[in-house]
């Protein structure tokens, strides 16, 4: 019988995480930082799972939680949401996009999406019934062809998926994205879902786009971010979804059946986190920019040619100097070679065009990154 | 526009919760302990969160957390699976159930399910496009018409849904339940998908009638646990599902772009826990088996009326000596007047058959549920 997902193997973030093992070689591909997180909110987990919060959270988050990214929100962009009924904590950044995919994509309804993309858009969309129309993004520098968008819309357009900063581009969305956008939805019922994951980590001064900022747009969206991303601890698997009540009423019918909560005592450390340090996210750009420029100047005198990251803590690279191959076997070249595990971007795309790309993560110690630098310049 | 799940409201169990909470009465309706798990698997995550175990898990699972998967596997029922290709680790059992149904039912099948049914799975197979068919479970002790399931498979059926030890009734199937599941799908691609969450929690002698057993109904079985059950930490939310290999594949294509992976530092925890601890388990039958009989003993004196529960940690009572209000409105009855809060058993039905039923969680100190007994005995 016909399986339902017949085009889809395993991420290529397991397969690269695997290969890089297999070969001892260092692990740029998959994001996740080799540093950990802030002492005081690591030991706040231990102090609830002692205290005895070991049982279900509320299906919506822990009220605490839901309040201290209220409250970000807030300070961060300027919108006040309802703790209540506009906020939901979800089992990663990826139950959240899911399930608001889950929540308001019927059979037939078209999605548009942005090659490259990241990797669980395309199934959830496919799972639901819809149908995922792909716009590659512009090379170089990866921006929006918004007159594509505008051509692509039909009637059965259900929803945009935007993110910003990009994963695995590295780039950033402009105020004049967003207007642009605007313009388009304006007299539509068009859905927006926003990944902002990133949202953090913007740098050289620029200000994160969030659609929090634009109430024109906040008003028809699904604006996800993650905590693993902000506080280095991936493995927690805890994000959120800020949304007005009305689509969070949706989104949570499927959350509640999805998973329907997330882990007690890391939500309960997180809101005591949140609460005491409010400086922690402002203190981000500089610490992730320093470590991509540690980086970038020592790959300036490797064959790789590049353009820095706006945001994210990805660098994409261009290898055409260096070889002709495609980027799913040059990455395997790369692992032998160098010693160096990074992600091919055509990977992330339904047609992928032309291009030499690959991605590194530089969410890595100063140590790890000099010594990569090192490899990767060698070849 | 009409919405993806119009006739779901929020879970009973949130509901229920809330309620309780509000009127500060004895919380017998969510299905949770208040007491905690082993201390040595408490500790052991604030151990591997202090080592900086807290980057993403494998997207199957921590390969230690699968090996003891297996091994119990094995111990309990003498099934051998193979850790790295049949067992896969979840955000919970809500998580798995829907990956199953996610992974396996196209539109147009039709999944077979028994009322009084867990509240997720419904919802899940209509999301992805299922029909479900609702096969009444038969009163006083909610037996399976095999008759009627021989009469309900169409050349769509493409799923039954099993649950034993069986949520919200307390029933467990038995060897001739399952020898007339094995006749009825003997030459049939038929799947199934076992809910088996209170595999350790089944009372008077009696063994667990796992799918694992049965190696004819295991090869074409999604077979469903959860830690917080067994282990007193529902607020984790960590489960597994063990299936064959190609099963196994398709169920992991959804759970990678699902939620991914879920808590590593968790993950390592119950993995000690489990290597250094293989008797927790055998103990959990007369753990509760001692919380059943105490509760039940104070309640023979009331105006209830109730056969002992055959496993999970709820039991069912029958209010119709009491009241003749429909279920959802005694519960509101029961909170104010009894301080107590209980879950109606018809919200798990699709067309609730005349019944008096509600049922009350006993996984609670006996200080609690001495408490709950004298109130419930006073009305
Ligand atoms: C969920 S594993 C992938 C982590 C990630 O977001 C990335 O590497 O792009
Ligand atoms: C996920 S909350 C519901 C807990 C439970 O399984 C029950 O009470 O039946």
């Amino acid at each position: 019988p016909e399986t339902k997902l017949p085009r889809v193997g395993t991420t290529i973030f397991t397969q690269m995480s695997a290969l890089a093992q297999a070969h001892q070689a260092i692990n740029l591909s998959q994001g996740f930082p080799d540093f950990d997180g802030p002492q005081v909110l690591l030991e706040r987990v231990g102090h609830y799972i002692r205290q005895g919060d070991n049982q279900y959270a509320p299906m919506s988050g822990v009220p605490s939680l839901c309040e201290a990214i209220a409250a970000k929100v807030e300070r961060c962009y300027g919108r006040r949401v309802d703790a209540g009924t506009e906020v939901t904590v979800t089992s990663g950044a990826t139950e959240a996009l899911f399930a608001a995919i889950a929540a308001v994509v019927r059979p037939g309804d078209e999605v548009i999406l942005f090659d490259p993309a990241y990797d669980s858009y395309d199934p959830a969309i496919t799972l639901n019934g819809g149908k995922a129309v792909h716009i590659q993004l512009m090379p170089p520098v990866f921006a929006i062809d918004w007159e594509a968008v505008a051509r692509a819309i039909t009637p059965r357009t259900r929803m945009i998926i935007l993110n910003t900063p990009h994963n695995p581009t590295g780039q950033t969305l402009g105020p004049d994205d967003l207007q642009a956008l605007s313009e388009l939805v304006a007299d539509t019922d068009i859905l927006l879902l926003a990944d902002e994951v990133y949202e953090h980590i913007v740098f050289d001064g620029a200000a994160h786009q969030s659609i929090n900022r634009y109430p024109d747009l906040a008003q028809r969206s699904f604006i996800v971010s993650s905590f693993g991303k902000t506080y280095h601890t991936t493995g927690w698997k805890i994000g959120y979804c800020v949304a007005p009540a009305p689509l969070t009423a949706e989104l949570r019918k499927v959350h509640q059946y999805l998973t329907f909560s997330t882990s007690t005592p890391m939500q309960l450390a997180l809101a005591d986190f949140m609460r005491t340090d409010t400086e922690h996210d402002q203190r981000l750009p500089a610490f992730y920019q320093a470590r991509r420029d540690r980086f970038n100047a020592q790959m300036a005198s490797s064959r790789f040619r590049f353009t820095p990251a706006a945001g994210t803590y990805f660098q994409v690279m261009d290898y055409s100097g260096i070889s002709n191959l495609p980027d799913t076997e040059f990455v395997l070249w790369l692992i032998e070679q160098a010693g160096v595990a990074a992600i091919p971007l055509s990977v992330f795309c339904q047609q992928p065009p032309e291009m030499k790309l690959i991605r590194f993560c530089f969410a890595k110690s100063e140590t790890t990154l000099d010594q990569a630098a090192e490899q990767l310049c060698k070849i």
